[in-house]
């Protein structure tokens, strides 16, 4: 569903051999990574201990003219981030990458994930008198290292220690001085993935489309639980907190809809994982028509897979306005212009008559969806039947996904698929199975999370809102007033 | 071929029923023919006579925020155009719709095509005192109208005596204080439709697709030579110029590459004609392979043609970057990534080790072209062959596109397909002929022209340069010295 | 009044021995021509023959940035031009340069004053197919020239005709391919003045001050009726149109209000005239009092003269805020704090218990006096006697200066001196008469219009409102329809 | 010299009695305190306890638009800041007011002045594992507030507290959810004073022209060691700190250049202190001369003073380009303009010939001033002799004031004030006297710090750079590495 749900971050580092224009390096890494994140994004850039930086709330090229590139200057080593935010909203303290100085010196963090326990470091960094810029989790990983760092011998450590503390989901860069140094949660929740250029620099970031889009070739993944520290000397691997592949846990939405297709994570194709879905969905939703289609983007490849396995034409139903990734003028309530209708438009010739299959990766609330389904009707459409190649969203995310939650999702809502089926109007609805879920990432080297599917977390998560939790707006505790 | 190929302009107008936020439907419209025109464009408002407008180099969205759409205040008609620049350049002088005041008071006026005697009218006018702004051909079109409206009864009366005087190709839309004037020369070089929306309000517009984003109903294609008059009292229609089918000659290429697929123009959709290309092709130029892709986007639907045809797997054999369609900072000589792989990149799965057949819409200078075989090749595949949804490029167009001339096309540079082949790096070449070309567009109401294939123009053009010719930089004729 | 009354432009122009940085040389000098125009500016640069320029709203600084002056490029010659707008408003058709083409090439104007004879003109060009993009009387000049042009062997015999057609105020400048062209009015209404660089580049411009800031050498002004061919070869003068002193009229606000004091017009020191202003003001208007004060900025020098003459000592009564000068956002009706408050504030010391000579350059409406007024009352002012340097506003100006009319003047409003002292709220009030307006320019080499103040006009200037107006909303006239 | 001393801040803040248009006021108010800071400006709203912000680099009405002015949204607080960067430069961490979440919520902080153990303050708190995110002293006052405030009852107690600890300069402002708390170092090194406007608001600024703007009654100036807790229930005056009046030492500066004359600081009226400037000068300096003029803005008052007591005629020397206050392109080698000539231009016919005394405030390097001094020479001054309103600039100032320091100043590079006349190029040169620098506020109920003067400052100050002095760059201390 191209406008509901989001994926909070994407990450960039790198290590050059030299002094050189690394931020446009990463400006051109962002760029492919922009779908992770609309909402914001920065570049941290490192000139032998130096550090310049900028950031901003918008898509890439909004925040990045040649001049700002350029002001930024040359470096050795560099880390930017692109944004989407949660709740905490577009509040600027929360733009990363994080740059702050402590008693070894400037550092810059920049962080993809959501802490289970964020709450309670910030709390307990505030009882001991710490400041806050911002909402988000990531001052509280910044605490943590640099509290580390007082006792340990060099910031890996520092980082080994903080991962004994921090909980949830965090695949992250941290450049010091020195170095750059990328960690990722032992369940693995996102991608993280080391490539390297032709002239030897080193890069770490979320997809692997990162590094094709800037010339570098793809190393490996990161493991989940692993330490990465590269440094004038080479690439350091610390894997203490490395566990079987059954302890880890990938976010299988990356799969479904966050990843670009071109990435390959975790030993998967995100393509192939979306042909797959749309054939395991023709398997376990058969049904008798004329076409299928899928909604764009994301929808496209398991349309594809659904029309090969069951032999059905695919076609295409639906254009996608190519300018959109931007922001544009909402129509006003004067106006008879809807949202949907702007973003997408139906191909009347594929549609007029036809009993029409519509893949969709997913649905949230249902509205949009029902508008989308609407179109094909408008457009003469015989039999709309929906598949959806993920099953139905019923939980909460912890682990930073934004999905709606409670009576909002329309599975919640709804009693049943029936009852789903008819509130978006299609004639028939077939979700993918969990089971099926799990086998989308053929040769995958982790496990997945289903969380939001199932409701069973591979971690403990936070309690129901407690009086202790952290209140966004007024900035502190429910149960500290002052 | 994503960026070497430029249509001139999209335009739309709209004649409301009352006053109201009419600057909103034309952004809207506007946004959805962004696809003609990514360089400047402009809206004029006319609120019962008054006029307001704005123009700028951008996108829609850059160039209109909220806050400057509503200062073009409300109105009952309003024009807008997106405009791609030829020579002559980013003058701001050029962009549309013109706003000028004549004997009669205000006007506006929005054109997309290109004259062939532009420079006749305009040395002309000069002659007698005349003053242009600009560069392009829409000044002469502007004087035309108004010098005729001084011995004319009306402005549709001065527009057909214009249509005597201006030859090659243009979509015109013209606002006066009280009317809204369409139309089209007589080959109908470029579309231009008629839409209604459920409030009674009549819409022109280069392309369907903006009449569906905006929620208008498609009414009819103007047809070649007509000129369509809106007004408070209803629509007229003045077909005095209009002509048999035969003598009709819309640019092909607006099928081919142009014209978004969700759009029918003159009786034929776009999809379809790919469609249809792909399935030409496979034909023409059968060939053993293990999966047919395009090159996005305006590749995937002859794709899909040519693997329904020859019974070859369709697959996904590029990403292109979603955030693409906004300029982006070039990457610079020290980095290694190129602008192709931020734009484009390879699922390797689907190609390493294949027989890959590749659809494109066309080859020009055929560098692009070579770069994105050469991307393949990394990625593994076995055989490139490319299949091209048109005959060769191998003469300049003088009615509204800009294409490379001479040596700079790829087709004049060699002397053969097997050479092209050679320079762009593939197993087998093949065009699609001529004569399929003229049968994209099944049951089209109109005739095509094929120039820049075939040389042979519908109409008359300008000879060789001539010692007149109109030199844009220095503002006037070699053969006229101050 | 530091808000009442506008100018409404300031011209520069250079023609350098080589091609180099010249829009910034003309940046800088419409930096020191801002106060003439500070709601548009423009710069045209001629790179041989080659134009390009840039136009915008807003102040030279907002206007043009270093990335801009540099895409304007290197050339051998450029004009600016700084604008203040009247009814037409803010209509970007209206900024200048006015860059066109006509039959001899590229064409730059500049211009300062007014016509009164515009409407005609353009009636006539309008009723022979011409075409305007604005509403401004520029493009009515630009048309009389390009007309002449085609009967004349040179543009300056093109202006020389263009000056028997054209009446009113004009200080013009004219850039052709080879040429740099000022000409002024016979009468002179507006200053215009000729100096050198000493790399040897000639400059025009409106007032002295500006060749001071680029380091130029004041060579002499224009005489009313002169024009000034600047080429290659140098400079040479034709002075068909120049008649006696007693036939010329400068506008006498240029000393009293528009001009920068430090700038020299016409023979005399702006400075000087505003001295002697105050001067001639304590003879005519003497009291006792305990101290004399200016309303920044140029009330100021006045003040000194009233002190000198009077022997009352002069003091700081106001501080005006140093940042205005550029648009800030004005008070809401929640607010307390007004505009005048913003902009100016009390030195309490001086004025507390004290018996003040308040000078102010003039007084429109009146409202912004007395809140003036109050302010030096609340500021414990025992009493307060104002004087103006100039007598009172009861007349339209016809000749480039934007005053209100009517009953919005205070001194058509009310029926004697007393009465306008009673509403702003002064003890005693004191103008300058008409006689001493006529001495301020000691030495001056030209006479005086004193139009505003007497109604009696140097020239004819145009009947009341006719049919045949030329309304600028509609862009037509009251008496021909559509 | 108008353009090389730089003061460091301006504050402003309101309680509302209600919720209202705040932020409105604080833009006017931070309008008004431009002079103190130009290079960033930022306002934090209150509404209730949650906190906006905006802060940026650039003068308020750049950084301010009406739609972000509205964006803060409204409330019954706010603070706001205006900023001249010293070293640190325009990293925008340092932008205030500092807007933070500690463990009692919410608390924005802005500050006037300079610490001289800051830097022991930041080592501490980083040894105890704290994080800057910028490189200001501000930083170092909140965490001190913050880790107070976990021991205390009340964030007064917690300020009360930190006065314990920090050293220096401090005029500051908090805010937090409920309570505005002015406070100001015991030696009184910055102003700060108390407001109230006609519907019962407190406002609390630097200087009493802000209040004057916004419409709000002076009520008093803070005792320097004064704390002032605004809340609900009124104002509350802590005393503690306070001691007598031999021991304070406001910046004797901010007489001489700093404040607008238009405030009155701890008793005595700024434009009077200079005023007497002028005329002590005139005792310890007299000349026989013709004219006495000011370098603008700050040198006319005192030049004012000295015509007065020598009985020399006051003039006008200089013409300032309204225009600066914001930035504007410098000119290049290639011109022959200059900075100086172009924010300064001579009034020639009052120098002509003339003996001139010439008033500035302060010589810093004394490049500018050998050129104004020049600029007179070209406009045939016969003598020039300058007065200074303040000794010679000897030292470092480690309270707020960014001065020169060691052979950039020209009162340390020459040997007699004789050796610097020669190197300004004027005929004599005379400074203020300590003594009378101490009685230039007349009646103020403060001592003043004359340290850059004599090196004899009232508190200790840090030693010479010492191995653990922060760097600014690396963001850490000399003596401790990574």
């Amino acid at each position: 569903m191209f406008d509901s749900l989001h994926e909070e971050c994407g990450v960039f580092g790198i290590f050059e051999t030299k002094t050189t224009e690394v931020a446009h390096t990463v400006y051109h890494a962002l760029y492919a990574l922009q779908h992770r994140g609309q909402e914001a994004c920065g570049i941290a850039v490192n000139d032998d201990g130096v550090f310049t930086h900028r950031k901003g709330n918008g898509l890439v090229p909004d925040v990045f003219s040649e001049e700002r590139l350029r002001a930024l200057g040359c470096g050795n080593m560099a880390i930017g981030h692109v944004r989407y935010s949660t709740t905490g909203g577009k509040d600027t303290g929360n733009i990363q990458p994080l740059v702050i100085r402590h008693i070894k010196g400037n550092l810059a963090l920049a962080h993809n994930g959501n802490l289970v326990n964020a709450d309670e470091i910030r709390k307990k960094v505030e009882l001991s008198g710490g400041i806050f810029h911002g909402t988000s989790d990531t001052e509280s990983i910044a605490y943590t290292i640099v509290a580390n760092r007082l006792t340990s011998a060099s910031t890996e450590e520092a980082v080994a220690k903080t991962m004994a503390t921090i909980r949830g989901a965090y695949s992250c860069l941290v450049m010091t001085a020195t170095k750059l140094i990328a960690f990722r949660d032992p369940n693995g929740f996102r991608p993280l993935c080391l490539g390297k250029t032709d002239r030897g620099a080193w890069c770490v970031c979320s997809e692997s489309c990162a590094l094709d889009t800037i010339g570098a070739t793809f190393v490996r993944d990161l493991l989940p639980g692993e330490i990465l520290v590269i440094e004038k000397e080479g690439v350091r691997s610390i894997t203490t907190y490395c566990g079987k592949k059954e302890q880890t846990s990938l976010c299988v939405f990356e799969y479904i809809y966050f990843a670009r297709p071109d990435s390959v994570i975790d030993g998967a194709s995100v393509h192939r994982a979306r042909i797959r879905a749309g054939e395991f969905l023709a398997k376990e939703h058969p049904v008798d028509a004329d076409i299928v289609i899928g909604v764009p983007d994301s929808g496209l490849d398991a349309a594809l897979g659904y029309a090969r396995e069951s032999g059905i034409p695919y076609g295409i139903g639906f254009i996608k306005n190519r300018y959109i990734g931007r922001s544009f003028i909402q129509p006003s309530q004067e106006q008879r212009e809807d949202t949907v209708s702007i973003k997408l438009n139906v191909i009347r010739e594929n549609i007029k008559g036809k009993r029409v299959v519509m893949i969709d990766d997913s649905i949230v609330r249902g509205t949009t969806c029902a508008r989308i389904v609407k179109l094909l009707r408008e457009a003469g459409a015989e039999e709309v039947h929906m598949r959806v190649s993920a099953p139905p969203f019923r939980h909460e995310c912890y682990f930073g996904t934004d999905v709606d939650s409670g009576d909002h999702l329309i599975a919640c809502r709804c009693n049943s698929v029936e009852e789903i089926a008819e509130e978006i109007g299609v004639d028939s609805l077939g979700y993918l199975s969990i089971e099926n879920t799990h086998r989308l990432a053929e040769n995958a080297t982790v496990g997945f999370c289903d969380g939001c599917f199932t409701g069973r977390y591979p971690i403990a998560v936070p309690e129901e809102v407690s009086k202790s939790r952290f209140d966004e707006k007024l900035g502190h505790y429910a149960d500290i007033l002052d």
